[in-house]
């Protein structure tokens, strides 16, 4: 896949060596991400909100209650940024300078589009289901007429994006190695666990495959 | 502690029964994230950053280089918002409409300030240190006069906030209960797990105690 290209907006000035441009690693980051820190501007001022999305090609589908104010406020935005980071570990440099974190961000740049055809809504409701609980949709009853009326559905194609990497152990100043102090990485793990049943279960049911496949698994 | 003020920027319209204002809960959302979203105006639209940041009673400083886009693009915004979000689980509801996250989310309002004074820097430089290695500040050197001068430290004084946070089994349509389907949450743990040393440390030197502490424990 081509790289995407690389504007204003996108260009990473510093720590350059960590930015990537390419679509699939942008790609992959959002497939491991679950929340997105959407960025608007209301009034001249910043405001940044986590919502749920989904991914397909070039496009991120963002959802919320069809009169929420970040529904309404993106409509009206012209270029709007999201973000997705994971944390990976702690860097435990020789300095505090140079002690950082391990993780994977991307920040993805779009025009927003609400989605009002029936049809589209749909489809991207299933993709964000699909998003967070593989298998699921087709397990769960079609949503209900009043249901699609009171979602809102944000469409952005990706017009750029940049992603930043930071693994490994930390880089210190060469004086800095003297020293007698211990450095290394501390990973962050991000695991779903167990699954809990709700307690009002009726008798016998028991989890899906689908859903029983996730439990101990790493995002 | 008394709650923020509610205003336009921070009014929690959706899911209100779920909105937090208080500023214990607040400030306890802030001090178990590693990594805020912070965003800001530019050229009219919104960009949005990962930061590494710490907060000291209602200050959060966040840093990044000195000459960074963000960090100079910041100073020239009267209002900014950051948001920390912490996802604790998926909530498997019996329609994909209710099916969504459990969460602890807050989203910060307030005027940046680009910190120039040394003493504050390197006190900022601390606490944001200490925010995420608690205890590693007073092991390492001092840092030297080119790397204070290399940072940029914003502090943002919390002028509102608002705090969402989501727990506990699904709540289903009265209908729904009805439907033969699991239901239930899948809890996502984010957990330090165990150290791994940098290849170039000197011999016989071992984590020390406030480094060790941090192991197999969650976020």
């Amino acid at each position: 896949m081509t790289d995407y290209p690389i504007s204003k907006q996108n260009k990473v000035r510093q720590l350059r060596e960590m930015a990537v441009y390419d679509r699939q690693v942008v790609h992959e980051i959002l497939n491991s991400g679950l929340v997105a820190i959407v960025g608007f501007v209301q009034d001249g001022n910043a405001i940044v909100v986590p919502m749920i999305y989904g991914r397909e090609d070039e496009k991120i589908y963002l959802h919320g209650a069809r009169k929420a104010r970040v529904v309404r406020l993106l409509e009206q935005n012209s270029s709007i940024s999201l973000n997705v980071t994971l944390v990976d570990g702690l860097v435990f440099a020789r300095s505090a300078f140079n002690s950082s974190m391990n993780y994977r961000s991307v920040t993805v740049f779009g025009e927003p589009r609400l989605v009002e055809d029936r049809a589209e809504k749909l489809h991207a409701m299933r993709v964000i289901s699909e998003h967070t609980m593989p298998g699921r949709w087709d397990e769960l009853r079609e949503p209900l007429q009043r249901e699609i009326k009171m979602t809102g559905v944000i469409a952005l194609h990706i017009e750029t994006a940049s992603a930043k990497i930071s693994t490994g152990m930390p880089e210190d100043e060469d004086d800095d190695y003297d020293i007698p102090i211990w450095a290394g990485v501390l990973p962050l793990e991000s695991r779903l666990t167990k699954l809990q049943s709700d307690d009002r279960l009726l008798e016998g049911v028991e989890p899906s495959a689908v859903v029983s496949a996730m439990q101990d698994s790493a995002l």
